[in-house]
């Protein structure tokens, strides 16, 4: 009948200038979801308010007869159920995660894929083994180079078919950082979206190395090349071979004040003192300062760093600071900077997937006398 | 500074003719979220996949210090704590659960506000206390027509600042479906975005009825006319009264067969037999029939429906049909029929607010040899 892959799974683009967001847009943005900002108050996010990214289909999964192997250049492959890993030692970590992709439909031109604005992040307690300890058990090869992780899930993208892979180099798999086989989520097992019954953690990097749905690892002697690494890729132009994105950016996040408008999600505030608080984090480095903007970027005011960042490492801080709004319109904005120095951009950081767009969070806050709020 | 709500609370408009979707719209889209399409294989849909859609934010509650009230025309106002409340008889139901409007970003044109596609609903089983229990303890006044509730949620809508809303007349909150005020989901309690710590459910209706964050249920000798329910109607244009929203109009969805495109969301599937299933319901009636066409509606097979509907008679039922695909593009739709009769439209039901169009899904299937599939 003449149909190919390639006729309905094409090649990524990004939008004409004056193209609205599209129905296929809207299709992965009705399925996946960001964290409401104002769940930003918690310091771990309940599981259904986390930010979810599914690039297939979320499998429907039986953790009864769930089994994860570890393969290739090890001395003893390793094939473990779940029960097997559960009884081994854990350890818990509250990890900030974002997507790699938060902040593309902010950019101009757009690339089309996902259409998050800020609010691709969550902070959980993740439950599980470390990886580095599964490993060394099975005895990397000394000429191995990356570890390839296979979640269950199946789809097309771009028109390669594939199970979704992601690797991570032997040093960072069993580095200092505590990556994880996690099996359970703020104490709980893992919903289904979030990769029941297995999924890999990896404290500091961007989503797409979190392999959900985690039933395989294999230890390689050449570095992986996979569709994952070549897409998710800092590129300047199509023709551009690109630099990997890994960690995360810094990033502040403030939890709008107020109450909303429903529609165009501006904030009402009566004309009284408030504390206004967020949190930042960074995949690089702890955030060592937070600066809060009520003028759209035009003066700063230092913010209170308010907790001490060596009791979760790898999650983000939060910060509070003191305004008193005057009646009218006001742009609040916030700016993390972590411990290497780097902080966010004024202007965005274009590139053409759209990847770690950190530009500054804008937030409208109209300021009324006579409100009830 | 000559600041007026109206300058960022706007009314409801209708997109023009060739509008993408906004950011506005978007922002909606990013922080709600519909089912998963595959989640359909869940008779009972976990939290984290259930739709959720939020008017403004979902507020930080204290379960602790929770107080319901029942109010106004009744002999005995009561003060219940939500331990006074898991105290008393609770019963459990099975129910689906549809935001009035699913649909509304198929629509052309498109009204502008949270664009559906046709994702938002989910089935829970929902634990609480009758209300008609509780509104017989508080003993309701002949002269009370209307009991309205109102949720912990507060916001501008169009215009208007307001708590959030929504009425019943007595007959309904009393009548013979099992109104409930729910203080468990799926046996754990509300997760913030569903209610917690206590909401309505009102089995059959569309969501905007089933007020969630509930502190108070105050009945009134007038029909309630405040602003959700004059918001929900529907209407030919703005200034047509129009007639309320309230029931779901029937509407099936099946689990797209295969594994996706990761941007254009179409199915791949080889050219085996497969058992295409999913899910149907209606709040005005028992589902009694469900049509498949895998030729875009030009032909209709009827499909099986696998349980008994007296078992859980507010949730959705489901439905199995055989199918063997042949290499090429096929669009499979299904339709859902009531006992009264009604079935879903093969033309848009199009109306001002974009509610209550079950026009039917359509799933693109393409059927290649040789895939892993």
């Amino acid at each position: 009948m003449g149909t190919r892959i390639g006729d309905v799974s094409t090649p990524s683009r990004v939008a004409a200038p004056d193209e609205g967001i599209g129905h296929d847009e809207l299709a992965l943005a009705a399925r996946n979801h960001g964290l409401p900002l104002e769940a930003l108050r918690y310091d771990v996010t309940p599981p259904g308010l986390h930010y979810v990214l599914t690039h297939y289909d979320v499998p429907f999964t039986d953790p009864e007869h769930w089994e994860l192997t570890i393969s290739g250049l090890v001395d003893r492959p390793l094939t473990l159920t779940l029960d097997e890993l559960r009884a081994l030692p854990s350890e818990t970590h509250r990890v900030t995660m974002e997507c790699a992709g938060n902040g593309r439909a902010r950019l101009t031109p757009r690339p089309v894929s996902q259409p998050w604005l800020t609010e691709a992040v969550g902070t959980a307690e993740w439950t599980g083994v470390p990886l580095r300890e599964l490993l060394a058990e099975a005895g990397v090869s000394p000429d191995a180079v990356d570890a390839v992780f296979t979640g269950a899930d199946h789809g097309v993208e771009r028109g390669v078919e594939q199970d979704y892979q992601r690797a991570l180099s032997v040093a960072d798999a069993m580095g200092e950082a505590p990556v994880l086989v996690a099996y359970a989520m703020n104490g709980a097992p893992l919903p289904p979206q979030h990769g029941s019954p297995l999924r890999l953690v990896v404290p500091g990097w961007y989503g797409m190395g979190n392999v959900k749905w985690l039933r395989d690892v294999r230890l390689t002697g050449e570095p992986f090349d996979g569709f994952q690494h070549s897409a998710y890729r800092y590129r300047a132009s199509a023709d551009d071979p690109g630099v990997p994105v890994t960690r995360m950016a810094p990033r502040a996040l403030l939890v709008p004040p107020g109450f909303p408008d429903f529609m165009s999600r501006a904030r009402f505030v009566p004309p009284n003192p408030i504390r206004v608080e967020g949190r930042a984090w960074s995949g690089h480095a702890p955030v060592t300062s937070v600066d809060l903007s009520t003028d759209g970027g035009t003066t700063w005011t230092p913010a209170t760093l308010e907790d001490d960042p060596t009791t979760h490492p790898w999650a983000w801080r939060h910060w509070t600071a003191d305004w008193t709004p005057t009646p009218g319109t006001h742009t609040l904005t916030a700016r993390a900077t972590d411990a290497t120095g780097e902080t966010q951009p004024l202007e965005e950081p274009w590139n053409r997937g759209g990847f770690g767009n950190n530009l500054v969070q804008e937030v409208r806050v109209v300021c009324v006398r006579g409100m009830d709020g």
